[in-house]
């Protein structure tokens, strides 16, 4: 079996567990060796390499539909399906996704990225299949950790009563990206070790024998203990409760323990959730032996120490400063809690996490409760910092809205992941957020310029006594290094003009800063004179400073690493409007109407357009350059 | 005790529980009485009198935390902390508010509206108690529906594990608005009937008496089965299992049994659920025998027959003009799929649950998950029509965005309530849809003049074939009928003249149509001519009759009952940017950037500025009057 020339699984159907076997060290191999040098999510794919291999092997697909939750350990199955040969351009742009995606594939029948989705796709599918009276499996994989986002909840209450037919692999390797928390995770561990279960049943069946047989009203109870018990110390109750049947523990490395389990499933009616153990990593020391999430994803590393081949990156990464000036004021304020949904490692809250213990909340992938737990802090004066990424705030969207907001409460959000993301792609770019909150009564949001003005708006935010505030901030490393424990407040709604200029004002923020300057530097030679300001607050906007611009009558350019709809550039269209001053002379950059793939994100700001030599090009559409002008 | 006269729950402390069943009495009477005049949420409050004057007794609010989820229960405790003489107003314009409320109380320590949020905000507060080492009581009082909304079980799954003090109520009366669904509500239905636990408690007891007592081996086997099944067999389980205790069930309307629990609860260490039967509609006929939902909030009815006092309405509610028509095209469709979350009763999809039973889904309060099941039913190429509140899509806001809109799935939305709302006030009104969702690629959004083109418009979003759609819909009734059967594609981004005129165009949709219509009119009295476009697309826009309008160089005047921020009127102004068409003479009309509370649509429409007369002075404002021009 030739791994790379796989075109379709239906070329594993007849290999023996033996040949399976050695194929799934091929596919270990060749996973470790490609990743070491483009990066991915190692750990996930290494755990799942037997499981996707006997799920390909047992099932149909395409007519049988895999969803893969979250999709970042889907890469076996692209392998299997045809996408081996790719694996050089993963994740990078134009080349081959980090998660599943439909223009790749029939095979990948459902597109993630954020968790917890595949149980509720699995249900419309189920639904689609019965009203057109096909004839399929759906066959959702889920991760212990996804299973506590609220939907995949929701999803488990109606397909437990509507009783349709689906297979619901548990995928448990307890971690999630960081290792699990929460009370579900607790009812798997005890499945996993068998506890109390296990014994109980061994230790009944000698009880039940020892009752004496005789006729009548005893025997008849011995029958209906017997019986119930029976259901009683059947294991996964929790599952059981909510209408599936449950199957497991199954060792998710063992070929033949794998297929009796799903076996078992295509003979059983209704729902039925089989829970596999797997691990993290499997197959590879370094990433088998993570036990904080380090192997997830990761970038390129060495094979042979796992070490890591990085670039040298500037400064500290923006996540490192909002933590790290989250236990300076931590220190001197007792009311500053922080709280993350499962980002503890992502957010880089490790430290705070250690040195404050109790005040460091890690309520899983649960960005509804988050949210809203951090407006119940704030009732009680608490000062309540909800880190968590642009793209995953959508969903506790409703909760900003209704329980921050609408309550006007003192919530800081630390918004990270605020821009383009890169390799992650479509589904993790922060592009939206200033669309979805800009339009909420009481929210002040606010991006900074460098790691000290970062500082400083974490501060900010944190001490604001009017409502909720957000602080913006990007993937990846600041240039500068804040000074420790110097931070102030910023004053709400001021910008501050960068460089003087008079022939055009840019407003702009966060990482186009360094863009937007490089292009007034070069505007200088063809002399166009260009201001630029660091509009660090996107509302409110600095409603002085947009007067004098409009007294002065200078063209104004709005550049934004963000959706153009509803975005910044939008609300200083909506200022001149509101403010009855007819001014025709604005323009904006920013992202386009489309969902933007993945890629680095320089190759993504080339696509978009959001280049010095794009800021620059547009500044001379608007202003006519010297040459012209004479 | 004179009930008017109570004025902080103390007052009731030393009540008797005769006293309190008098005072119970007199409560209810009073709710009969005052709501049949004001209207309101009748059947959940007659539902939980007991309960509320128990916990007031026992508690000691506000230093006690009551969290009343959704909140429309609440009247009883707005009652015995000062309120009842504002109960004449209630849910009039600056009245009473139907929810608790800050400002009316310091006993209102937590706002809602929209269900399931009370179990995370308990948290928030239990965390400060902590960290702040206070020492009080946090009681979230939360329904059997709302605890199926995910981020009430995400908040379980942490509370669970973080052994946190709490005492939830679980007010459970089998329904939420309609009856619940679910696989949590049949869980509940056995605890509720004790179906199993108890009848195995007590024959176990029979059967351990039967075991010989012999010393060694068998005897301690014996000992350790008797304390493991005293496990096994408690009821609860499902919230054992989640580390919670459970106690009950409990009856809701026996003061004796109540402080029993509330006593218990009160000793328990970490979180504790108590699980309190009580009846909707208790101690009213009409409303205790309600079984779909019918008297769950209702407009002022005659006492002796519960007939409903209704104005005569013009035409048919626009849930029920968009629900025929569903039923009409699913007649001769079967990919016609129609989805609600909990809402089938508000959302007028009665009759097509009749008439396809297998083909409407009430997934009960999972707005996220509904969301992504219509995305999985679109991938398989039915149609599925999701039927949501305005205010509850923020729910599923992460799903339109990351499962529909980027997989830019065939997934039809039926935005029911959009604008405003009237008494359900802030936490209701449907004014943030266009902003949380004009931004996001693919989206096409909708809203109709009248009840013919509610008709096309939801035959439309059924054979759209090129991603999603919405389509808006406004709370009330429509002025006309449709004609049965009569419906046809609208083509995708195309406005209407409604009216010619060359002084000025006015941009608007929906329920103010009407009202610019009137104020052009008038208008035409002061000489003023005003073209009336009824933009029917929100987006795309019309872009021919925006290129035309400006090469006519005339004002534009947008309109719309929606948040100005992000809304209707800014897609117009990015529009001109885009073009790079500088165009000074755009004004915006809408709502401002604040919370609207509750009062009549017109009330509020009056307090925003958004009545004909408004529109005719802001035009006025606009294009010189003939005097002026003279």
């Amino acid at each position: 079996m030739d791994l790379k020339n796989i075109k379709h699984p239906s070329e594993i159907k007849d290999l023996s567990v033996e040949e399976l076997q050695q194929l799934s060290e091929e596919i270990r191999s060749f996973l470790i060796e490609n990743l070491s040098k483009t990066g991915g999510h190692l750990g996930p794919n290494l755990g799942v390499v037997e499981l996707t291999l006997a799920l390909h092997q047992s099932f149909d697909s395409p007519k049988d539909k895999f969803l893969w939750d979250v999709g970042h350990q889907a890469y076996v199955h692209k392998m299997l399906t045809g996408r081996t040969k790719d694996f050089d351009t993963l994740r990078k742009y134009q080349g081959l996704c980090g998660f599943p995606k439909m223009n790749e594939s029939e095979h990948d029948v459902w597109e993630t990225g954020h968790s917890s989705t595949s149980l509720s796709a699995a249900m419309g599918m189920a639904i689609a299949r019965d009203v057109k009276k096909e004839d399929n499996y759906v066959v959702p994989i889920i991760g212990d950790g996804a299973l506590t986002g609220g939907m995949a909840l929701e999803a488990l209450n109606h397909i437990g009563a509507e009783q349709k037919d689906m297979i619901v692999i548990l995928n448990d390797n307890e971690m999630s990206i960081a290792p699990n928390v929460g009370a579900l995770h607790n009812v798997l561990g005890r499945l996993r070790s068998g506890q109390r279960y296990n014994w109980i049943k061994e230790e009944l069946e000698v009880l039940l024998k020892k009752i004496p047989s005789v006729g009548g009203k005893i025997a008849n109870t011995a029958e209906r203990i017997k019986d119930s018990m029976k259901y009683l110390v059947v294991p996964g109750m929790f599952f059981e409760e909510l209408g599936f049947t449950y199957y497991g523990p199954v060792d998710g490395h063992d070929y033949e323990d794998l297929f009796k389990s799903i076996d078992y499933a295509k003979r059983t009616e209704g729902p039925i959730l089989i829970h596999v153990l797997t691990t993290k990593g499997k197959g590879y020391h370094p990433a088998e032996n993570d036990k904080i999430g380090t192997w997830h994803g990761v970038g390129p590393y060495k094979i042979e120490s796992g070490e890591s081949v990085k670039k040298s990156s500037g400064g500290p990464g923006w996540s490192k400063v909002v933590s790290d000036t989250l236990m300076q004021v931590a220190d001197h304020d007792e009311k500053v809690v922080a709280i993350t949904p499962a980002m503890t490692v992502g957010s880089k809250l490790e430290d705070f996490k250690s040195k404050f213990p109790d005040r460091l909340f890690d309520v899983g992938i649960a960005e509804q409760h988050a949210t809203t737990v951090a407006g119940g802090l704030a009732t009680q004066g608490m000062k309540p910092f909800l880190s968590i990424y642009s793209t995953f705030l959508q969903r506790g969207f409703d909760q900003v809205v209704h329980d921050v907001c609408r309550q006007n409460l003192n919530v800081a959000f630390g918004i990270d992941r605020a821009g383009l993301v890169g390799a992650d792609g479509e589904t993790h770019q922060g592009v939206f957020d200033i669309s979805f909150l800009r339009h909420l009564p009481n929210m002040t949001i606010m991006m900074p310029k460098d790691a000290q003005e970062c500082q400083d708006m974490v501060y900010t935010s944190l001490n604001h006594q009017d409502g909720p505030i957000a602080v913006r901030y990007p993937r990846g490393n600041a240039k500068d290094h804040p000074v420790e424990g110097q931070y102030d407040m910023v004053p709400i709604g001021t910008w501050e003009v960068l460089k003087e200029g008079h022939d055009l004002v840019i407003l702009t923020f966060g990482t186009m800063i360094e863009r937007a300057m490089e292009a007034a530097a070069d505007l200088e030679k063809d002399d166009i004179s260009v201001r630029v300001v660091n509009a660090r607050f996107i509302k409110p906007l600095d409603a002085n400073m947009l007067r004098q611009i409009s007294q002065e009558q200078l063209p104004i350019l709005t550049v934004e690493e963000h959706a153009l709809q509803g975005g910044f550039g939008s609300a200083v269209l909506e200022f001149f409007e509101e403010e009855k001053v007819a001014y025709p002379f604005i323009s904006r950059m920013g992202i386009p109407d489309r969902f933007i793939e993945h890629g680095s994100v320089d190759d993504l700001l080339e696509e978009v357009g959001l280049t010095a030599k794009h800021i620059q090009n547009e500044v001379k559409e608007i202003v006519p350059t010297k040459e012209k002008r004479a």
